[in-house]
């Protein structure tokens, strides 16, 4: 599913701060979400979708050709954690939005195959889903959903527990997670701690 | 009232983006906001709070004196649209929290000062007010208020309005907007367009 005006717009002011240079969307769909990225980047900024779909590449790439945005923009298609095996570079911005149950095995292998720039800011999409990962099974509308609502409770418990990433979800939509690498100057705590799930 | 801890990370994560050299925060209480900001400011950053009441100086500096963020934080009392007229620099983060009748009033005269940086990222708090902005007298429950709601209401609409600004309102606790000064290179419309109120 497309992310929606207001998280895109959101995800457009967080590109336009960071002025980007690289930046990796993973799970492109439609390219609404990339497109958004795509107008805040910087005039040398690229950003690079991985998808499953091929379908999705020749479309994209159809509709985008004729703005600039298009010239911006690479895709690579196949199983993401295929193409984290074979990408090259250093992400500035990373959006993850594939395969809720992959979330953490994204993070591990950018982290593994070191994309991630020091001062990268990850953003991962659907980190509240729907509720699930805070409700028991009981509540289950839709009992398919079950399995992602687990492993992205697992998710946001693991980036919350390691000791190199620090996060807070805002609860824009689905749940929007910020996640960044630790890079506290002192060995003190916090004077303002993080506020996790 | 303080800020939130979900909203005071998010505002260390916006910073640690944005990586500003000067922030400016209009109304200040406890400095909680304040010292989220600091803690993820450059090492040549600065933020520079504005407050009316003169006991907050007193008290923040006292807290923060022993600590590195408080040798960043500088504390100005007085109304804050009396001090905006006596600042100077060029704001890249400003943090909008005071008095909510005056939010108009406090971009105009960022405005009309150019104390604002060409990328600069507004946020200002409150932006949904409880709901009143969006609903009719007749739910009143505070009707003290109202004037607040109206005011905020206004805000929203001439930031969306304005020609030269773009913002989207996020629903972190009781609404953020993130507001920017337009730049769009080209003449015609976003292919994403702006979300907003
Ligand atoms: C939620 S949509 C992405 C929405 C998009 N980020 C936006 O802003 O509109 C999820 C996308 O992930 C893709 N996807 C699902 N599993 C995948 C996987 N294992 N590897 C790569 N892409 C995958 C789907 O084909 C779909 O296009
Ligand atoms: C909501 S609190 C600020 C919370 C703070 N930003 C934080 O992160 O915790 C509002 C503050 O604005 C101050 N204030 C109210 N009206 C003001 C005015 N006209 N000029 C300056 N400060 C004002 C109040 O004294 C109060 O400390």
């Amino acid at each position: 599913m497309s992310t929606d005006p207001t998280e895109a717009q959101f995800m457009k002011m967080l590109t336009f701060m960071k002025q980007p240079k690289q930046v990796l969307e993973i799970g492109m769909f439609t390219g609404y979400g990339a497109m958004a990225i795509a107008e805040a980047l910087p005039a040398d900024g690229k950003i690079t979708s991985l998808d499953i779909d091929p379908y999705l590449k020749t479309w994209v790439e159809d509709v985008s050709k004729d703005f600039p945005e298009g010239a911006k923009h690479e895709i690579v298609v196949g199983p993401a954690l295929d193409s984290l095996q074979t990408i090259e570079g250093k992400y500035d911005l990373v959006f993850i939005d594939a395969n809720k149950a992959e979330y953490k095995a994204y993070v591990e292998t950018l982290m593994e195959r070191d994309l991630l720039a020091k001062d990268v800011m990850i953003i991962a999409d659907n980190t509240l889903y729907v509720g699930y990962p805070m409700l028991s099974e009981t509540y289950d509308t839709q009992p398919a959903r079950r399995g992602f609502g687990d492993a992205v409770r697992e998710f946001n418990a693991w980036v919350r527990d390691h000791p190199k990433l620090e996060q807070v979800i805002v609860p824009i939509r689905d749940g929007v997670s910020m996640i960044r690498l630790k890079c506290l100057s002192t060995s003190r705590p916090p004077l303002v701690k993080a506020a996790v799930a």
